[in-house]
């Protein structure tokens, strides 16, 4: 039988005379784009490049916003911002992309957000319903995409948004389904074959391995894959032809 | 016979934890806001808030893009970007803008240019047409605002788009039908009657006097008013009384 | 019997074209000014300024570091960066400060963290470290101003610093000797008879009064006057001249 | 009989999360490091590093200022400020460099304007005066790295700065002495052998040959060569290699 899983990766992260990442290669590998905003990343230029060039390669885009946060990459954990401030910030990221790709003839199908941001709301209920409203707010047809086992994923379907559930195949996973926090030991998985092997076991299993030894349930409809790694394309590569020969379609969770 | 004539005054400039100008006491004397879009000026925060004041004040808004310059607030003369690049910054402002405006229940209107942007398309073929571009690229039934006799003015024609005519009251202008450079003797004009008798003369008398005693003519949409400068709400509320006692009924070129 | 008590106020908060603050009016009431470095505010044109503005008045100057938060105003909470990255980023600030006022023949005084940060570092003894071995790395003979009974407060003395106790008049405090913390009830004394009996209770007196009744030993060297609030300089007008009324005789800590 | 070259390189141009050139392998053969100072490109944290990575390989340091534009990475030409303006911001930057160099034991030995301001400043007599003025103003002792036949150059000369003559090994010289603009045919010297002799002919012969044929005499100080182009290591190596063979020893201009 077979199963379809979405390939994503951040992109679109270059800035003026920055560039990170090989977008261009990448985007022949993945099914889905998750494009910087400008406040982490990104900028006017560079979004319209990646759109652009996404749609040229049937790849479904979103956005993908972030705290103001330029110097850190979104990194850096903000905190002491008032909710509707944020809120207003991710709204201004959300429609611009939206705005962006719509003026491409590529409508965005989703937003996934960045970083630091992005952790803070997978254990912070309020952030997460922040950011659920946000995107929300701009349009309800959005997919927003999430760990499982995470305050946004369950704030996401509490307001009624369609949930893209996402999974790592170079991570591990905790009893509680979180990420194995970097820096602990076995957090990431290096090895190609066990990376594959866990993602098999998720999308045709249907469960998460823990390293606690649990299986929690799951039903992955995108992994998440890097771009800015040493030798990431290759990486991807090889990864997604592992997953075709092992009978897994590659097809973006939403399109246009 | 009564003239109409709208007042636009350039808000949202606030940043962060930086206020400019007295925008609430100013959306009651107007009837058209142009807000900065986060690149010279304003955040999302100071966005959302400026289109939510003017919505209750029914005055229109429009969007208000620059050079990235936040640094030098757009009032720095760029060159050297490449025309595609400087195109795309404008786009993505006056998308977002727009998204924005339109979450907020009050479609903008217009986009004028900010700063030196504006000072150098009004007199620069390419960089007039480059802005042009820009807007109807975004949403070609949005409305241009532009001084008269300059080629800011004629791009917009040529493209079809309508545009609206602006003039001040308080800056003479030359024989070509240009401001008077500011830093040139009488290129301001102090006297509150002085402006006020400029602004009837090319409102009810349809010509602009020059500095060389020419009357150039002229159709106007719109008059600039300032916001930043010192006294700036009174000279406007004053100006504002002497326009409706002279028989101009205050309304926005152009209604959401 | 005369005290002495150095009034301090942050300053040259400017940027670009934002102003914050009257620092020409304040800078004739107090006896030393935290400069902004240019990462949450200020920028080359406004510290020269002000160094200048401050050594004509006979004030004292010192850095006012922050976090690299320009859009947050240095009040968002940053965590997060691994500490050798901020403590460059604070010898940078630092040692641009030390730099402008040398060349301005005003060598400057003292170091005081600016917000977050300051907040921060006041209750974790890392954070704390880092800001002080940031400080004494450019210039040993720096004094630091900290709030008592805080871990700032004891890494520099630690680490051979010169202190400078700095207290609040506006500011009401917990038994651990801390700020309450803004938003608890009593947190802000808005009462100016209040205010002045604190800041003698504690310079006169020799201990600070707590919310729970308890009082703290203290020997304060300055009291933080605030120069960004309405009404800033006449309230701090009022308390100078009643200090002055009272006996204290204002004068910097630290003279260069 | 041995000539002596300098060959200096930009460097320290990555910010935050983003990298930009091989420093590390740059550092082993270049003999001078021109380290931006965090406007149009690096952060204290890469200062810091670079500086480091200078000193352990015997390589000179100096500031590599800016206009304050990281978006367009300076190279977008920028004017309206007021000089004083202008001047204080390259003071800031050259100072904050300088503080650096010494707080890490490599002072700093030089001045080398970045992009647009330096070419701007070639041809702009008031522009060139600014700039020295503000290097002259941080320490006269600086040497200011300058193309002959240039505004910036006579104006170093004129206010007694020593004076660091560079040259480029792929790039044409006009008649004038300048360098042919980019974009015109001829402008860049692609071809290695040809690159060397230009060299040796300035460097050995003591003159530069011009597009329209003419010798014009030179005593270059400094060869420049690049770090952010493909290759560029590669390419670096070969030249300095060759000139070694012929006769050319490299050594700094300036030593800390």
């Amino acid at each position: 039988m077979t199963r379809k899983l979405d390939l994503n990766c951040d992109m679109g992260e270059s800035f003026g005379a920055y560039t990170i990442g090989d977008d261009a290669a990448m985007l022949k590998l993945v099914s889905t784009a998750n494009i910087a905003c400008g406040f982490h990343a990104g900028d006017p230029v560079v979004m319209r490049r990646t759109i652009r060039m996404a749609r040229e390669n049937g790849v479904s885009v979103g956005a993908h916003p972030s705290f103001a946060d330029l110097y850190g990459f979104g990194r850096r954990r903000i905190s002491g911002e008032k909710p509707e401030d944020l809120e207003a910030q991710l709204i201004y990221q959300i429609v611009a992309m939206q705005g962006m790709c719509a003026l491409e003839g590529h409508p965005m199908t989703h937003v996934k957000t960045h970083g630091a941001l992005g952790n803070m709301a997978a254990v912070d209920p309020d952030l997460a319903a922040l950011c659920v409203r946000a995107v929300k707010a701009v349009n309800p047809a959005l997919v927003y995409v999430s760990l499982p086992y995470s305050e946004t994923f369950k704030a996401a379907e509490k307001a009624g948004l369609r949930v893209a559930c996402e999974v790592y195949a170079d991570r591990s996973y905790t009893d509680a389904g979180e990420l194995t926090p970097r820096g602990q030991p076995g957090a990431v998985i290096h090895d190609p074959r066990q990376s594959l092997d866990q993602v098999l076991e998720m999308v045709v299993g249907g469960h998460i391995p823990t390293t606690g030894g649990k299986r929690l349930p799951v039903e992955p409809a995108t992994l998440c894959v890097h771009g800015d790694t040493p030798g990431a394309v290759e990486i991807v590569r090889t990864l997604r032809a592992a997953l075709v020969l092992n009978g897994v379609q590659i097809a973006p969770f939403a399109k246009p």
